[in-house]
């Protein structure tokens, strides 16, 4: 109970039977009214329930009119008795009780809102943007931002008692390399100087480690001025942690120890001690750094099943060794022409790329039918079937391509499968460390090795001797947790040695003058004692979604954006009077095309 | 004991006499060293505290020589054994028992910093800023960082307790009016548009309660692009809070429990009932709303006892209805003529204003002396001293001018009094609410009624029938926390009913179309039944600020901005390349005065 006595002494849904006879005042929204001539009804809702207030038209004639004109979202304040009710609603907490009014206050009216405060509601998405206060007013939308605040004090709870230090650090920096583009400020103090707005506190929160300050973490904003693909915002939220004196084993266990707390207090559910699966193997067996092992449906390569026959498409990927692998679609035999066209078209989609889809239908009579049956004898197939893992029944598919291109269509198309099949347990929980990640990956266009990483990120020790001549051998201290099939952490060791970070500047071809400029307050302050450290960040928006069972993470976002950046309640961004440009002394260039940059 | 026990097995503070015997590895930085000969002391510090280390010549020769070779903040790992000292050290919690020392790993090397790690540096401000990952190094300033994450988590703790929930608002909004100017960032994907750093998340907040959320707090960065007066940044950090369906009352009982919840976990101490001050008696008493109550010294009024005498620059302030009110400074009868001068000089500064400074001084023998003697006959000057209730021994100080300057100048000068005087207790503290605040105050240049607060503040309901009549009676539902002379906190209920917040914005002249364009959604919301609310914002840079005995807010800010609005770590602002400017359609505009906007 609040000291809010004036206008309530309880919440609606904290009322049980056993308080009948008790004289509450509750306030709240009308979320229904129910006018059945000698009674009405009202369900008042408010955060934490609805409850049944009765209004009773022979012994209190006034009152009941009265309470008849309340309409859906007025706010009200009443007084009245706990009493039981004669029909009881199980579905309801409150269900055996009703609030016998004898008061009743109008706080506030409300206009027909736009789309009902119902689960599911008839408002569409662009609406509920625009109206983001009533949407969240959906106690469907309210149980996740309670989830969202459960899980964060969950976090503080664990950090705090594994002595991190909560710090907080500025959002009004100097521009940072972390891959993406900047939000900049300009300084009206400094004319034409621009602040940037932080796309992590990565750097800081290694100065923080210099500072001796041990452990630390923030939950905290970090901004990127990207083109919106996917379900991303240009503001999100990192918890984000940094250790000293650590190594990654200290790491994982750390941060595994974090994520079973948070479930253990959120699901009541003790989760089995997390899998490391080094990198290598989760692009060979899933095509993906980020696997759902939610079900199974590994990549099964067949390079050595396929040899000697005359199909030149496998031939010509075994002599530019590539890869021919496959996935066996359990149960899936009886799949119809249309349906194998589907995933055809599914693999040879622009952005996966795919030549083709070959499939090996494994009859439930053990016969076998397949797209290559003239380049195959039957008992070849029979042999790549049995080499693939397929019992009678299965259908199994494969891509013959280049091993990065195989790997990654086979990966898309085993999520696919798993969608068309139902194959996902949505009650499960499949979260796994990516360890060994590479140090280096092929440039897109050119091949050659570019970082995987920020520049802060340390080689494992054992291969630093592989930076010149196998550069694509070289592990990272690098991991990442994937929970569902998504990256949740991401993380490293940190370089702590000032010739280290020199030298990994050096590679990424930044001359003295620009590490000097860029990076120079970190490189300093490495001369001072910096301790061996490591961190991560977890998404936070996105581990919310998948615990509040949202679909994007703009459902666990109070105030998101939208794909243009836009906030379509507010109306962000908006024009701004020419005087305070003209106090930032800055000039808009006015664009042909003004609806894109 | 943490799970890292490469590294560690122990921090360097928490080993005691009871640990005698165990065999220990621990890592932190080196600071100091004594070489006795024989023997080699190193002092090993971490976050935790220091221990000392020590290497036997005679027994371990080569390892002394390396423990020789450690300089000042070397970053070492040692195993050895913790070990009974001879020559105990008792103000060093450790200092019953050094680690003898059996292997010693130099982690990295220092160069020699640029000023000394003591609690008293030799650094100057602006070289601890340049170098402020090792000014954070102190243990002087890494305790005033372990208060703060103390008091946020007791903060969190209570608020978590009674039901509020945190949710986090976004960085880049529209532009609200909150008195300051915003930082504005630049669109990229909306070219000529501009998104608003907040000021604070004063609408979204109230959204929040429209949404139903019912109980919000967020600790929150808050930006206002202001040239520096005094201790403030360009950003800094709120405790901000929201209630539905509260009356001040509630408000003030919620967050006087907060506060006192903080002094409990903090200092284990049980703080008395704050007094609430009206705004109107801490004006007339003390000449400020926020005075410091850890001292007495109150100004009295003296307008009747000052009639009938010759003088006439009391006469004239009699007549234009002024105000003579003095100060009693207790047992100052002494003070000499320069001491008078310069309080005098103090009084008379420019942007106080005061036309002089009369004194009255009651002799120990119970004699009279002032700088009015000629106009007062010695009795009249006893009246007015008996007045003011001043005793033999004491001076008092009087003011004469417009009601407004008078208390402004002798506020100020009742600050200059304790502070020369040390009348205050720096172990005292003197917390209060100040409440029913002015709805309007006159306007600096025309007197005309302005608002006081923001838009939303909802006025006191006795008082609304003055807005036209009698607008400086109007009372808002507005109060402040103060604590030793610092507002801490401010807040208000807020209007919630849509026409009397539409009338509002009229009387601050907006039009209906600057109505609609700046709050339209917000008026909107409103629409659909907002409950009745409030709330307040804590200002915690200041609290921490307080409680841990800084100076500045800078010492309890991590990385803070100078009087510049300048990152002298990181050198921020700067300039971005002109890619990025033409990206966002902007130019600068090219200053001859390029210091100063």
């Amino acid at each position: 109970m609040s000291s809010a006595t004036y206008y309530r002494t309880h919440h609606c849904g904290e009322l049980r039977l056993s308080d009948a006879g008790v004289r509450v005042t509750l306030a709240g929204w009308v979320h229904r009214s129910r006018d059945l001539g000698g009674m009405t009804f009202i369900d008042l809702r408010d955060r934490h329930g609805i409850i049944q207030l009765a209004f009773n038209m022979e012994t209190q004639a006034l009152l009941c009119e009265k309470a008849r004109k309340a309409g859906r979202e007025d706010v009200i304040r009443v007084s009245g008795t706990v009493t039981e009710r004669s029909s009881k609603n199980a579905h309801l907490a409150t269900g055996e009780i009703e609030i016998v009014v004898t008061d009743l206050e109008f706080l506030n009216h409300s206009e027909t809102p736009p789309f009902t405060m119902e689960d599911q509601t008839d408002g569409g998405e662009e609406l509920r943007m625009k109206y983001r206060y009533l949407d969240l007013r959906r106690p469907f939308m309210q149980q996740k931002f309670i989830l969202r605040a459960a899980l964060i004090k969950a976090v503080r709870e664990y950090l705090d008692e594994n002595g991190f230090l909560e710090i907080e650090t500025p959002n009004l920096i100097k521009s940072t390399p972390e891959g993406a583009r900047d939000f900049i400020v300009p300084s009206r103090m400094q004319p034409g100087n621009f602040y940037a707005l932080p796309q992590s506190p990565q750097i800081l929160k290694q100065l923080l480690m210099v500072a001796g300050m041990d452990r630390y973490y923030q939950i905290v904003k970090c901004f990127r001025d990207e083109d919106f693909r996917g379900d991303r915002q240009p503001e999100f939220s990192q918890i984000d942690c940094e250790m000293s004196f650590v190594r990654q084993e200290d790491i994982w266990q750390m941060f595994e120890g974090m994520v079973k707390h948070v479930f253990r207090k959120l699901q009541q559910t003790e989760l089995p001690d997390f899998l490391r699966l080094p990198y290598r193997d989760a692009i060979a067996r899933f095509g993906t750094d980020k696997p759902d092992m939610r079900f199974g449906c590994e990549i099964k390569e067949l390079n050595e099943v396929c040899t000697g026959s005359e199909f030149a498409v496998f031939n010509q990927v075994l002599t530019n060794n590539g890869l021919i692998a496959g996935l066996v679609a359990t149960g899936c035999a009886g799949y119809s022409r249309k349906q194998i066209d589907s995933l055809t078209d599914y693999v040879k989609a622009p952005h996966r790329g795919a030549g083709g889809l070959i499939y090996i239908r494994y009859e439930a009579d053990g016969s076998v039918k397949s797209s290559v049956d003239k380049f195959f004898s039957p008992e070849h197939l029979q042999k790549i079937l049995e080499q693939a893992g397929a019992v009678a029944g299965d259908l199994l598919l494969i891509v013959a391509d280049k091993t990065s291109k195989t790997r990654k269509v086979l990966g898309d198309l085993r999520l696919e499968l798993a969608r068309m099949n139902d194959w996902i347990d949505p009650a499960a929980w499949s979260i796994f460390w990516v360890v060994d990640m590479p140090m280096f990956e092929p440039d897109e266009e050119t091949g050659e090795p570019i970082f995987a990483h920020h520049p802060f990120c340390s080689p494992h020790p054992d291969d630093v001797e592989f930076f010149d001549t196998d550069p694509f051998r070289v592990r990272a201290q690098s991991y990442d947790l994937v929970m569902n099939g998504n990256e949740i952490l991401s993380g490293s060791i940190r370089i702590h040695q000032p010739a280290l970070q020199r030298k990994i500047f050096q590679i990424l071809g930044f001359s003295e003058q620009e590490i000097e400029s860029r990076f120079g307050f970190m490189v300093n302050a490495f001369r001072y004692g910096a301790p061996p450290h490591g961190g991560c960040a977890f998404g936070l928006d996105r581990w919310v979604m998948l615990m509040a069972g949202g679909e994007t993470i703009r459902d666990v976002i109070a105030f998101p954006k939208n794909n243009a950046g836009k906030d379509l309640m507010m109306e962000a961004p908006s024009p701004v009077d020419d005087a305070q440009l003209k106090m930032l002394h800055l000039d808009i260039i006015p664009t042909e095309n003004k609806g894109s940059a």
